[in-house]
């Protein structure tokens, strides 16, 4: 039984939460920053993608298991199906949001395929369990089975979220499989769990969006299960997949970072859906020290290259920062449940910016290549990765039209086709505007129905107007985020402008049809200093304005690369027509000799103008050096330890 | 033809060269910090490797392929086999040494089934070409054939160097095996080249050691295909094992560390015999850039856990220090060879601090466990890994007692059997002391019989005693090298000190029987700065005694972890009957809230005596964190900044 009243949203919880969801059908993005990103999604990524998994092979692999020719002709790795569907979800969501008649015939013709594939009990997968293949459920570590069943079941969710009934093509596979699991890994299955996690997630969803508990019960499973060395230890040991301690027991997140989100975000689904505060509490407490002692400034997740995983506390080097776009992915799925369970605006925060610092920095301008890391430091100029093939490589110092491994570009899709859902929410009492884009806000109040006219340049400009368009007659609150960073924010509601502080302004007079709110936010540019734990980036500053946080690119510097930027935080950055300039040095090294030595030196240098532009833009002019994190110069530092004593 | 009057040594050049080295014969070592571990070699580590290559079943697969039950019961990876090798190079050094019975019927016993399973062809490989496996030489990148070779080939060398002909019977398997490796890849044949360089140092050092030219020239053939990508491109790039840029070509060394080590010892190799100086001059500016820009203060090599690779320049974070133990054996092999071909004794530095501070760091105290990887800080406290079982993983807070990929404990069990050979050289005009232990050099100069007894504490102590037993009528020169850091030596041939500056002082009068010269080296701890491009260490300071790099633990600094200490470096540390301890602070984190902010702060501290021991003897007490780095404290910042502007 379908409830038809949930909101057009990937995430759309049945118990009773602190704040609500509303639907792509919602809000209406009109223009600026992240309606570019969705007219870009649409008009360039979808069909970038699609072409990309018919030229690799990855959609091929189901029409292959018609013809019976996978052994020859199969490609991609174990979770290459998985891929298809999360286009399929990005799709799915896209025509929930144009109606579009096209991608509803792409999506159609690829279902058709994936549904002449699916076996009797619904079991369904090119890589396992046909002719010649290995059984099924043969490598529960590494072969992503369950991994790719979540990701067909929330494209199913996107379908049935959207509009669809039951008899839709794509929720019949999906329940399908999603039955078969149940059968195979419920209580006398098999009792361990899959490698990546995804499954749980997904299940939760699918419970929420057909009334059927069994798929609850089966994440309850999975998540209780997780943890007690169901897996195989191997090189890189059970953390890798979260398998070394109970989700309820552990302290922070680690292991493989995407593999950790996309975990947590079931944990904090089927905590919600089970009314299970000891899991909530445990996994909210996991994710809050993770995001103060494993995140980089960018929002981004992930320190380790070889197994693409969290390190320790502290243990961010900008220059080996791996933060996969899959994690900024899963970092906004985690910190959006967390917002909408507990009500803690600050987790808009990290939405904020880890979709502008992570999530938005994956694409290039025209949509059409991709970074699968995001590093915060690049060395060496490199090379921009061939147009027309697959990259091997993860990481590197351009971006690449698509992965062997290729998780990253349609997990942005799906995620810009869904950007409205996390733009605002509701409860009884009113709307928490969470986002600053221009569009339109529709929630029905128990009062009565709220319209919301938002028109503002952010984040160029700080000026975010929402007008008033529908009001109900009786009290009701409006509720308009107020960033951390935005220290000297100030609100105006027709009466002259009045301090706006985080977490938030909450209104709940004059709210009637007609009456206008003025949210001002400083966009000066900012110096952002480190820990002191975090030992890469000692001594160094960050520059940051509104949301965004910025870089030097050497393109920009005057010749120079990056590594001999000092610049001087005593001096506030402003903006220029020609971009932001922060004071500073060039330095000059000697070359050759030792590098340690029994004296401190500083180099030669000589003032220069730093220039920055925001990071999401890098590398889209050709093969550069980049830094976000820039040293302090000595004169500055002498200048603030002789400030310290005097 | 074997040329009888090549000394005892792996590296016995036919062409001139600068400098020759001395055999393990012509070097004991008496007592001391190299000759403990020589004991330690042979009494636990050889027998501990032994066992643990039974207990594997490395030694097993090769009985294995004579039961023809291989298929089932092959265990290890594809280079397995030269594990075996290099324990039998490793055994063949310590009989050379010893003269022990026991360890030569081991080695024939070893031998035997080696010889037994060898092809008619010379052929001998334990994961190829046998029934039911995959042909010879179908995976050149990953498949180690011709490194397994180039590691049996060693083992051969060490044969005959040690007393045996072409008759023994290690030394006719080698031969054949590597005669089917010049059929196969010379001329005409094969085109390629290896994934995993090591063939090539030991081809020239056969040449060296039969007199068949063959093998130069199919070495030769090696190092040109090298670069030119003739293996495949993979996810970790070309670099991974320099086939990226011809070897002439290159600037710097880049790729798995490991890999771009041995094939740069083959080209220094066969640029000697060669008398190829543009290749030589390639090399040299290749390692000494490398020495100067991806090198940690260890000596340690490897910035990256993926791919076990260099970094960019200046890329060398402390907490992700791979620095494996192999690339310190194989930095100290090009290290060496460089230094007989160039005669600089500022290599025999370069040897110093790696043997010291990442070999000596490898083994535990008691020889029966080891680290693969060595890094500079440990940032967790850990375990230790169970003793019981060889240790999936290469990095760890522990030594373990074994690994599935093992290579590094008969790396460093070969080398300290090899020990006495780094210790001196000879040249026509005399003799060189590199290294400083007690112990006796002997050297046949044209002028005559040379005899030094050396006496020393080092490194605990500073003073080197050395006694003329035998000298020439005639003059000779006595070459006693000065390392970089002792800034204050002094030598003293009887008529009181004088200044002895690096890189050596050079005597040529009074040396006659009974003559002593005694050389003072400052060992007062210092302290030692950065290059400030090295951003992963900015604002921090490590601590030097003599050779010796120092290390805080936590288990030393009365409860605090070591990322609360911050070192006052204007104050001289001092040995104390209870370790080197130094000035400075403990400093007490807030704990929580976001690491970034708008405001630089330092923690809040205490004055604390800080702890220091030596770097290799870290991890024998338990699990622990650990720092070489330390910060700076603020307040010795702002003294400096201070100072520097008064």
């Amino acid at each position: 039984m379908i409830d038809i009243t949930a909101p057009r949203a990937p995430v759309a919880p049945l118990a009773p939460t602190q704040l609500r969801p509303l639907g792509i059908d919602q809000v209406t993005l009109t223009g600026g920053f992240w309606a570019d990103r969705q007219r870009l999604n649409e008009n360039a990524m979808i069909p970038h993608c699609l072409h990309w998994e018919h030229k690799v092979g990855w959609i091929n692999n189901f029409a292959a298991q018609l013809r019976g020719t996978l052994a020859e002709e199969r490609t991609g790795r174990w979770f290459a199906d998985s891929d298809v569907y999360k286009l399929l979800e990005a799709i799915a969501w896209e025509i929930g949001r144009t109606g579009s008649p096209e991608l509803e015939s792409a999506l159609g013709e690829i279902v058709d395929l994936i549904a002449a594939c699916q076996q009797d009990d619904g079991y369904v997968n090119t890589r396992y369990g046909n002719a010649g293949q290995e059984p099924r459920f043969s490598d529960l570590e590494m072969g992503h089975e369950l991994y790719n069943v979540g990701h067909l079941v929330q494209a199913a969710v996107a379908r049935l979220r959207t509009g669809h009934g039951q008899d839709d093509r794509l929720v019949q596979v999906a329940i399908r499989a999603a039955d078969q699991i149940c059968a195979t890994f419920g209580e006398g299955g098999i009792e361990r769990v899959g490698g990546h996690p995804e499954i749980e997630v997904a299940l939760v969803e699918l419970f929420r969006a057909t009334g059927n508990r069994a798929y609850l019960e089966q994440a309850r499973l999975f998540l209780d299960r997780r943890g007690t060395g169901t897996l195989a230890d191997f090189e890189l040991g059970r953390a890798y997949f979260q398998d070394d301690i109970p989700i309820r027991d552990a302290e922070v997140m680690r292991g493989h970072a995407v593999r950790a989100l996309y975990l947590l975000a079931g944990a904090v689904d089927a905590a919600v859906e089970l009314g299970d505060d000891e899991l909530l509490d445990a996994v909210e407490a996991q994710y809050k020290r993770t995001l103060e002692r494993r995140t980089y400034i960018t929002g981004g997740m992930g320190s380790h290259h070889q197994d693409e995983a969290f390190g320790a506390d502290w243990e961010l080097p900008a220059d080996r920062s791996y933060c996969e776009t899959c994690a900024g992915v899963g970092s906004v799925m985690v910190a959006w449940r967390l917002l909408l369970a507990r009500g803690d605006l600050r987790y808009a925060d990290v939405i904020e910016r880890t979709l502008y610092n992570v999530v938005a920095v994956s694409p290039s301008a025209d949509g059409r290549a991709f970074f699968y890391t995001n590093t915060l430091h690049q060395r060496s100029v490199g090379s921009v990765p061939p147009q027309d093939e697959a990259s091997p490589r993860s990481s590197g110092s351009g971006r690449a039209p698509w992965f062997e491994v290729s998780c990253c570009p349609t997990n942005v899709s799906r995620t810009f086709a869904q950007l409205g859902t996390y733009v605002a929410t509701s409860n009884d009492r009113g709307v928490q505007v969470l986002q600053f884009v221009s569009g339109r806000i529709t929630s029905d109040l128990p009062a009565g129905r709220v319209t919301l006219d938002v028109a503002t340049e952010y984040p160029e400009n700080g000026r975010v107007r929402i007008d008033v368009v529908d009001a109900p007659d009786t009290a009701w609150e409006l509720t308009i985020r107020v960033p951390e960073w935005a220290d000297g924010a100030t609100v105006d509601t027709g009466d002259g402008p009045r301090p706006a502080t985080a977490p938030a302004v909450v209104l709940s007079e004059g709210l009637t049809s007609g009456a206008t709110i003025v949210l001002d936010l400083p966009m000066a540019p900012r110096w952002t200093f480190p820990d002191e734990r975090i030992d890469a980036v000692r001594g160094c500053v960050a520059l940051e304005r509104g949301p965004l946080v910025l870089c030097a690119e050497s393109i920009d510097q005057d010749g120079a690369d990056v590594d001999q930027l000092r610049v001087n935080p005593g001096i506030p950055a402003t903006d220029t027509p020609y971009g932001v300039k922060a004071a500073g040095w060039q330095t000059t090294f000697d070359t050759g000799g030792s590098p340690y030595s029994a004296r401190s030196s500083d180099a030669e240098s000589r003032p220069a103008a730093i220039s920055y532009i925001p990071y999401y833009a890098w590398a889209n002019r050709g093969p550069s050096t980049m830094r976000i994190w820039v040293p302090a110069g000595a004169e500055w530092r002498h200048e603030q330890t002789v400030g310290t004593r005097t």
